[in-house]
């Protein structure tokens, strides 16, 4: 079965329940910005998003400088956003 | 005491001995893509890659989506390429 893509009303729904996010330009993706006290920081806590990533077979697109980690989250299946990222975000808010 | 960079002539035969990297259009900073069988074994890499970069404390600007990175080394005290970016290509060469 094919993963659902959030419709308009739901995407703004999720985004009210996600305020640390923010909604990528062409609207198939969620962004969050996220600095940590220093590198160890920043690798453990992306060590704990990727053991989940791992758990419920859905992986973030990231990008690590130092103590900055820039994730970005879409669902390749559904062309946009769904239920997944929705999730992983709120896991990942749960985590910082 | 700040970390030299490298020449023009050291960085052309540090990168003669990185068959893997290339120059970023800049100059100021080398770049490899690899590509994993998943994602377990691309962030075991990246692990395996933050405790070296801990431990000689210097670090990766890197990208991760799924099985692929894209790891890119500088150094920003240099302004550009550091023998510190040749050993950890070095040892990240060693690794994959």
């Amino acid at each position: 079965m094919p993963i659902a893509r959030l419709t308009d009303a739901e995407r703004g729904d999720a985004l009210k329940s996600l305020p640390g996010w923010s909604l990528r330009a062409d609207g198939l993706a969620i962004v969050r910005e996220l600095k940590f006290a220093d590198f160890g920081e920043a690798f453990g806590f992306m060590t704990r998003v990727a053991i989940q990533a791992e758990k419920v077979d859905h992986h973030p697109e990231w990008f690590n400088v130092y103590n900055k980690v820039r994730i970005t989250l879409t669902t390749h299946d559904a062309e946009g956003l769904s239920l997944r990222d929705v999730a992983l975000a709120k896991f990942i808010d749960g985590v910082v």
